[in-house]
């Protein structure tokens, strides 16, 4: 299944004909189009195309179909579980110049973008009419991409991820039909629910052109703490607790005393290495102290130090920078490194006992683990970082994302809270899910029957 | 297709050996569970099965499709489009005794529950443990029955639809396997949204069997008012920028003058016969203080006269069960009427615009017709009191139904915010979303390829 095509050439002059300058074979390009975050080895595309609209998009469709070229929807290029690489070889459709901000209905709190956008140049854009787009994973990716993943981030305790966020899809199909997935309207029973279906689809079912996201109002008053803990236990269980007291905090991020350490040295900043969470708090005035004195108190009982403050905007920023800097000052701890990622995702009533087990395999590993994340949704990550060169620490690392894994799984957890299953994954999902699969397989067949659309990815046909 | 199919005989005694008395063909029963609160005329099953277990549901999917007989699953019979009449005959599935909480797990706040649970029975269930299940259509629906319509109610504008509370679904499939759609964990990026898609799909790609639910904090502080308007414009207004300011009110139901009317007849109060939003307010006592002061300026600014307010549970318990009883108090301004209930919802840019040229409908009508809805989402319900033995009602009827989806659409809105498609709302369906309805045969084509579950529904083959 995995070995390339035969790639027709006839498909390059075809595709020129449509799009000029716009398709190359440049082995710089292809490469830098067939790798991603991941561990996993390159695998470039035979050819880059550019559209620039969903007509364009379209077109290629139809012209790969014909010649049975697969086709692998591109953003930036920041996924983690190898999403997009060309491991059948294919034509590697880049979003990036589809970058058009198309409406901001500010009554309605939401916008109208074509997929190439990324989620700061969206926050830029609407940054003069008090409403922001929550949905922060560390990359700057484009929101076509952050949809195919059904990303998250650090606020999606509060403002939920993509599959809560999205309202409709402009999607081409593998017929090169165009369709829209819902109206604007905020809810609907209109039928099956396709959006949600291409959220988290992966490249795998259809490309995604434009995207209608929710927006939400910048609240009066924000502000964030940073607060140290003797044990990642007493961290965890803050959270949970304050949750349970129905605080409606924007966000809730633990990072272990190894990440605390990166952090420093990559951000040159003085933070106790130990233990911590970065809370943020959105209300008004009096609801952000009023939740603040809650979570303090909260946090006391649970060994936490006392809160430091970030109330001003760049104080803010820069503590939120450093925290979405997280995984790129990880891999600087160990000079040449790659990492391996995982993102277990389980009930917050397991993530105390799960950190805690989990921190037991760190202790006994040989590389230098640090563990961070979204402790409010119950999702935490490990970075392992691996010398690529060494079969011996890839080989160690799979052997501990498969116990996390497995750990997370024996109690009721995810093997991916937000991260996806690309290649890397796929074992796990079917362990995850059992039959279940076998339906995703369905559907796979029934949008795709041709298995061009980034073929080997999710499911395997 | 509408034609009832030939029911084979034998079948009944292979469901008698598996159910013994737990299978019927009484009149009665067959007729009760044939019709369901919509317009449409009856049409009772072949037969009305009372499973107790999804290892039974799963045998009854068995004996009934080697004998190629239709599956209509059933609620309380509630939908408002003719989803559970079964109009090619066939075996009912009564999941009403499949009736008991499973698990509540008040740390992770979720709930395990039959299909067959009613939204009032698991809130009375859970009522000790400082949780709440919100969403609140205006029947004591099944959540089997919610998941399926993908239900909502007054609590959506801050708590969300079933679409956002429905955490993982245990679904017997047409060849008779069981599946588990996700994990408990709060979110996920594990393979295609398969939750999602059983949300909504009116019991015609599988039955559903267990629900996972979200549940909520009961907030420390809570409070009702009702506030009078000179215009249905000025109090639609006071949501939308109620909603702009970023007050996460609980609940904002708008309902007009004539519905009031019925209201006050059906509960003898004695509230000002005007257009009228009740609204909720959720927090900390300090929280709901300030969101009330907000909103009271702003409704002011709009032509909102004082609030009246319902601080005691029980003031605001008798406030939610009137309206919750809005559409049968409504079906008693008129003898002996049935209603058409439409279901629209649009952008809320465009909501009060779209109430307004809808009043003028009203006004032309030759029947009482009350509007209400829930209008922080954009979506509001007309109740056409129609005689249900006049021709001429019934067509003038569906002409105003007509004219007011043909206008949501033309605002980017949906023809049903609510209630489903069923059989009622399939045309609009198709001018709604156009060739993305194909995408849906697609999908009910690949999970039930012999058309048994609920056929004729949603979409038809």
């Amino acid at each position: 299944m995995n070995k390339p095509r035969e790639f027709d050439h006839t498909v390059l002059t075809e595709l020129q004909a449509l799009l000029g300058d716009r398709v190359t074979t440049s082995a710089g390009i292809r490469e830098h189009h067939g790798k991603d975050e991941s561990y996993l080895p390159y695998a470039p595309p035979d050819a880059v195309v550019f559209p620039l609209s969903t007509e364009e998009v379209r077109d290629i469709v139809n012209i790969c179909r014909r010649h049975q070229v697969p086709m692998i929807p591109y953003g930036v290029g920041t996924s983690l579980e190898g999403h997009i690489l060309a491991i059948q070889g294919g034509v590697c459709v880049d979003m990036g110049r589809m970058n058009q901000v198309l409406a901001v209905h500010e009554e309605d709190m939401d916008a109208v973008v074509q997929a190439g956008v990324t989620r700061k140049q969206l926050n830029e854009f609407i940054k003069h009419t008090g409403l922001f787009f929550p949905i922060d994973p560390g990359a700057d990716a484009t929101l076509g991409g952050m949809t195919a993943t059904r990303a998250s981030g650090t606020n999606a305790v509060r403002y939920g991820t993509m599959r809560e966020t999205v309202m409709s899809l402009k999607v081409v199909l593998a017929d090169g039909r165009i369709i829209q997935t819902a109206r604007r309207a905020k809810k609907s029973s209109a039928g099956y629910d396709l959006t949600r279906l291409f959220v988290g689809s992966e490249g795998t079912l259809g490309i995604i052109t434009e995207v209608t996201v929710k927006l939400h109002p910048v609240q009066a008053a924000m502000s964030a703490a940073v607060c140290a803990f003797s044990s990642v236990k007493g961290a965890a269980d803050t959270v949970i607790q304050t949750l349970q007291s129905g605080v409606p905090i924007a966000r809730s991020e633990l990072l272990c005393a190894t990440t605390m350490a990166a952090l420093n040295r990559h951000n040159k900043t003085s933070h106790r290495e130990m233990p911590t969470l970065l809370l943020e708090f959105h209300g008004t005035e009096a609801g952000v102290i009023e939740q603040a004195e809650m979570v303090q108190e909260i946090a006391r009982e649970n060994g936490g130090l006392d809160f430091q403050w970030a109330t001003k905007p760049e104080e803010r920023t820069k503590l939120w920078e450093a925290r979405h800097n997280a995984y790129f000052a990880c891999l600087q701890l160990k000079a040449g490194s790659r990492a391996i990622s995982t993102d277990v995702c389980v009930p917050i009533s397991r993530l105390a006992e799960c950190i805690v087990e989990t921190t037991k395999d760190i202790e006994k590993a040989s590389m230098p683990i640090p563990l961070f994340g979204h402790v409010g949704d119950g999702n935490f990550h490990l970075v392992i970082l691996i010398d690529p060169a060494s079969r011996k620490d890839m080989e160690e690392a799979k052997a501990i994302n498969l116990r996390v894994v497995k750990r997370a799984l024996a109690m009721e957890g995810t093997c991916t809270g937000e991260h996806g299953i690309g290649i890397g994954k796929q074992a796990y999902l079917q362990e995850e899910l059992g039959d279940a699969v076998d339906l995703m397989r369905d559907i796979k067949r029934s949008f795709d029957p041709e298995n061009l659309f980034n073929p080997g990815k999710v499911v395997r046909l």
